[in-house]
């Protein structure tokens, strides 16, 4: 009398579910190496289903080693198969995270990233978003369209590692007139964002316990790649005008900044300072990665260009995103490598996932070269503009000088320094009862924060939600 | 007498090249602190433009600090600006790779990448590739198209790390069905192609030193990978079923196989060896990596599902890829973890690039829960089937014992052993010089290779082209 062979739940085609259950069987133990299976007939009798059936599952038993076909004598349990006798049990062992390595995946699950968006307030002060109000969609589309149709098919193969070349040219052309980077289009390497470009900076620049210069406060996304790394960081607080020269290190590897609108201060590093950034790293034998995350916003006499254009030692590598001024879901961005730099690079962006995928490259270099970018460009600086006098104005008059603003020289997000009694979570948090979503600054200190403060971005905001949304974080304030 | 300026040649628009001239000029130390600028008039003149345009450069240099104006008496560089006295050149130093970290940049430049595709020949029995001529690409356009539309705008921002849940879902239940996979959406990593799964798992489970079991011969992205992670590679040659257990070391950290279809030999791992592989991972506590890259393919008797369906540990994390199933541009690659493990990969995603582009994710959603991906894998199976058969008979009529074939089991490519006195190197040229596309496979061993081999793929081929191209390889070997 045969042992009642249960079907999987796994579901599938019905031979399927015998199949599995039988595996099953046999993995678990229940059926043991030598063990005779219940003849098709009587399995198919007692399970209630056709003897074909069955016979497809006893066939890729077979197929696959579990079992064995005795001529005459009928299908047995393969020997040194069923013998491993594991837990009697569907589901795998949850193993804790110490069965997988000492230190790196326990500290992996440990990284402190930004918090998950809020549901979007009405009036929502987000920053790091592009104007998707604005941008061109239809014509994005069918530039999209285009490329996927007149795609040659050898083009659906990998790519190259360092990106579409035309991407690249589109990219050096546009960056030498717009920030006045010194590069051609062969010292471009595009990749997945801004944040694939730092981590390929890390991996092929930074090494366990090399000292590495960060602002304080800074990106999160940098601070933990370089926590990952095992670098030991050194944290320069910032003023007014950005990192201060006199304070930094007599030696480091590298050094992150972000010159054009410190993140998250808003700070313009003056060029005074820039150049005596320059003459340390010389000094020092220093990197310097110049994110210039927002460098296409800039407003009144502030234009100060890049620091890699001042740079005439090949020191600076310069990273930048098209997810502020096309679209985050893109995942486009690039780094402008010193030309020693670009072999290394180019392999390290080929392990870690070969390329970018070809068809926004594609679609992208053709945004670019078509002057469609630049024309959206200048529409987005002038709302931008608009919208920060708007913003400016309605802070004025209506907190007066409860507050301190600054970062409103360049890119699309400003910080309201609070008085020292105010809490950042309490302004925070009556804020969003009031339907205004701002966010604190202090998960961006490495060290205490000395200052409480709120960020306020305002490219995807109407003038009207600006001027209310201020007017109803100056009841809370 | 004013100094002469040179116009900048960077290009732009004219006032824009005068401000370049000067910008350089000051930099570079012909213009030093104090000195005091020709007046706009005379510098109009002396290049015969206009004095507006002059007027222009002017503020443009005021404003970024270069120059400052002495009310009355004229414009002079600023102080602390031009005294840096760089290398008087207008390119930058092109730092040797020392000046940029002692270890890191260097052995990154010096990755051992796959030899860059040869420009295809006729009989081209590349390996690797999907089969473009049956992909349905009228309908992808439909779909990827649908989705841009469609798309409301929130999912242009920043998406989740792990990936868009659909297609989290959907590749989950694929691999259920077509794989035996034991997991949920939850366990799915969407990731940019299997090199960066690959990538993914060594950051979070390897550290310097650790001792890692990689199949020889194996893929150079893994090896490369793990070499620059600073791991201890240990290479266990495989035999005709694969990696033999019994050769496994008492303990190591990771084993990173191919069970489905050794990379490059081709042979399946046997039922009985996957077993004694998973005991071993238990008894030593190790983490295995089934990097399942041509898992559909299976042909005759031969499927044989997932080892990391046959784990009751938890200790197999699995790895697929769309890149030869629908297309390699496309970037699309997953990783099922243990639950354990989940959070550990999706922050390691987040700090590599934040997530895969959402488009492509939305349509290969799509493409898979809409049934066209079954249909069209069906389609592809077959074609390949037949495509294998007439590979195999005519290597064995034109061949037939002068080689000894193996991986005609499973996947999209076969190994053609050679006999010992012919050279890979020679085979390969006279081959391509009667347009036959094939390739070595000693580059893929860590040690010595044994035996000669050569690689033919056969998924991108028809019939004829396959018989005449094992004609003409008779003539070489």
């Amino acid at each position: 009398m045969p042992r009642l062979i249960p079907l999987s739940e796994r579901g599938g085609p019905l031979f399927r579910q015998v199949y599995l259950g039988l595996r099953e069987a046999i993995l678990s133990g229940v059926l043991q190496s030598g063990e005779k299976l219940p003849s098709t007939r009587d399995l198919a009798e007692q399970l209630g289903i056709s003897r074909t059936v069955v016979l497809l599952a006893y066939d890729q038993l077979l197929a696959e080693g579990f079992v064995e076909g005795r001529s005459g004598s009928g299908t047995f349990v393969a020997s040194g198969v069923g013998t491993s006798r594991p837990a009697p049990t569907q589901v795998p062992v949850e193993l804790g995270l110490s069965s997988f390595g000492t230190r790196a995946a326990a500290s992996w699950s440990k990284v402190d990233l930004p918090a998950r968006r809020r549901p979007s307030l009405p009036y929502d002060f987000s920053y790091g978003r592009s104007d998707l109000e604005s941008f061109p969609f239809e014509m994005w589309r069918r530039i999209l369209l285009r490329c996927a149709r007149k795609a040659p098919i050898s083009e659906l193969d990998y790519g190259p590692a360092a990106g579409n070349l035309g991407l690249r040219q589109a990219i050096s052309s546009h960056l030498r007139r717009s920030r006045a980077v010194v590069c051609d289009a062969s010292q471009v390497i595009v990749v997945n964002g801004s944040q694939q470009a730092l981590d390929l900076i890390v991996r092929v620049l930074v090494e366990t316990d090399d000292r590495i210069v960060l602002e304080d406060p800074s990106y999160q996304g940098t601070r933990e790649l370089l926590r990952a790394s095992g670098a030991r960081l050194l944290p320069i607080a910032v003023d007014g005008d950005g990192l201060d020269p006199a304070r930094l290190p007599a030696s480091a590897r590298a050094a992150f900044l972000t010159p054009s609108h410190q993140f998250p201060t808003g700070a313009i590093l003056p060029l005074a300072r820039r150049l005596r950034v320059l003459e340390w790293a010389k000094r020092s034998n220093a990197v310097i990665i110049e994110d210039d995350y927002d460098g296409e916003f800039r407003y009144e006499g502030q234009s100060v260009e890049s620091l890699q254009g001042l740079d005439r030692q090949g020191r600076v590598i310069y990273v930048g995103t098209f997810s502020r001024t096309v679209f985050s879901a893109l995942r486009i961005g690039y780094l402008i490598a010193p030309k020693t730099l670009v072999p290394a690079f180019t392999a390290a962006k080929w392990l870690c996932d070969r390329h970018t995928p070809t068809l926004e490259q594609q679609a992208l270099a053709e945004f670019i070269c078509g002057g469609m970018y630049e024309r959206y460009l200048r529409r987005v600086r002038r709302r931008n503009a608009l919208r920060r006098q708007v913003l400016l104005d309605s802070i004025h008059t209506r907190l007066g000088d409860r507050v301190h603003v600054t970062g409103d020289g360049a890119g699309a997000h400003v910080v309201l320094w609070l008085r020292p009694r105010l809490s950042e979570q309490a302004v925070v948090k009556k804020a969003a009862a009031l339907g205004v979503g701002v966010w604190g600054i202090s998960p961006y200190y490495l060290k205490p924060a000395p200052r409480n403060g709120i960020m306020l971005g305002y490219s995807r905001m109407t003038e009207a939600e600006i001027r209310e949304g201020i007017r109803r974080l100056s009841e809370v304030l």
